[in-house]
């Protein structure tokens, strides 16, 4: 199998180099670091173990990439539209695209762009964070579980699961409209709200008012879901993103990361492209319709 | 008649020496401006004509100040605890209570501390401000809408419109349940909003995603009035406020002041009661409550 790596960042950096470390033909578009990774290689600083992969396919742009049999696109969303033109050289007729990005409706989107292409979600959980050229730091988790939107040869999804569990990482595959959904209902309350409230996962958590409004946001994904026909999401699971984040450090998702450097946030796809999906099958998302708006104020404002 | 003010500032201050100047028995209870105000007198510097208000009948305490025909509670709300104590000095038997105060409920407040006492509501529209002791900055607008929520005595409300036409104001008796849901329409959405994002009503006004949650919430007021029984407050009216604001000059509404100068904001009466209320009635407002919610948040984090 022959992979290729779109965006070499946090996400990219960690799952590409594994792969590349347990044998697989892994080849990397860069950007900024390309000088950097050349000469020094690709450093993974993590908790299950630090290495360092030199000789790395390293590339500058997808024209001078081989075609691929997978290619992970793990650029921030907000980049979507540069796939018009980064992914057609890898593609061959039977290529899979795994997006790990953060959202709902992504697939959905670049589908529309290649319609003959066949789609995979990743959900990666993983904390890890690019912290300088060249070197990704990996704090915690890095699970990843699989999605088949559109793939045909589901011997195609094994193998990718097969890669990345060869390499160490514990992946797996699961229904992919569910599991888009499941990650919303911790992704959309969380992210906006930092935002929103200039704060913290525990901080928002210590206080009645937020509390309830987390909840209350967890409870309108969970209907959205339900009336977009995922029906095995339902309160408990809530309750469980809100015990197991009160557990957690406290912790800045990637929007208030965003947030925090002045980058653009992934409001689509964390807000306005699942509320227009809920909508269309006549589910109202009040309170997240309300933190999208105040979202799209804090970027159009900042 | 006999005026007693209780809360000397930039309401009480105005609306005060506006009746005394004009002949009224008036009668201030003052807190920090006490010795300045029996020194200097109280200065209303206005652009409707300022002038200078001496021999100030002041007061450290109600205690030492007669019972009055009519008393004006011109507290911020966060206040109205203190009524117990402050109150009973001043009243009568046939006292009108006029409390000219921000938000929804706290006639039904007031009124279960003293089940007595005659109640109207006072509605200002006024831009004015307590700059330095003894001085009250009056910008603009300045009239007021008396609203009788419990008082038997018809010509106790007359007269209290009329001593107020006399010293100048334009004062209208009005029906009290929509006089107070006609003006959460605007308070509502704006005191907080300002807040929520840190900014003005011309900013929120001016990007597409706050112009449409604004009217939203208005839209929940609106909503929540005719839940509540308020009939004839529709869409117009939330559009004729929209319009109005872009018009105004770019303005920070009394919540914000509080906000900026690290003052208790006034959410009870300007979100929990009237979403109480119309919750009760089976209305749910749920961006206004989000919006508390945030607000609960900033006002318990800060």
């Amino acid at each position: 199998m022959k992979y290729g790596v779109i965006g070499t960042g946090a996400i990219g950096g960690y799952y590409g180099a594994k792969l590349a470390k347990a044998g697989c033909d892994v080849h990397f578009l860069l950007h900024k670091d390309y000088e950097y990774v050349v000469k020094h290689g690709l450093r993974v600083d993590s908790v299950d173990g630090s290495f360092l992969l030199d000789n790395v396919n390293a590339y500058r742009s997808t024209v001078d990439m081989p075609q691929c049999d997978c290619v992970l696109v793990c650029l921030k969303s907000v980049n979507n539209h540069l796939l018009t033109t980064l992914l057609p050289p890898l593609l061959k007729n039977d290529t899979l695209v795994v997006l790990i990005q953060n959202g709902i409706g992504v697939e959905d989107d670049v589908q529309e762009l290649f319609p003959n292409v066949s789609l995979a979600a990743g959900l990666a959980f993983i904390c890890s964070a690019k912290t300088e050229p060249g070197v990704v730091n990996h704090q915690c988790y890095g699970y990843i579980n699989i999605g088949n939107f559109s793939c045909q040869n589901q011997s195609m999804i094994d193998d990718v699961v097969n890669d990345f569990r060869i390499a160490g990482i514990d992946a797996n595959e699961v229904e992919y409209q569910e599991a888009r959904w499941k990650k919303a209902v911790w992704n959309m309350p969380f992210n906006g709200m930092t935002v929103a409230l200039n704060t913290q996962t525990d901080t928002l958590l210590r206080y009645p008012s937020t509390l309830r409004l987390i909840k209350e946001q967890m409870m309108e994904v969970v209907n959205a879901a339900k009336a977009c026909g995922v029906k095995n999401i339902d309160e408990s699971f809530a309750d469980k993103m809100i015990d197991n984040t009160i557990n957690m450090t406290p912790y800045s998702p990637s929007m208030k990361l965003d947030y925090e450097f002045g980058r653009p946030m992934e409001i689509r796809y964390l807000y306005q492209r699942p509320i227009e999906m809920a909508r269309k099958m006549g589910f109202r998302m009040p309170k997240l319709e309300m933190l999208m708006d105040e979202l799209l104020f804090i970027q159009d404002s900042m």
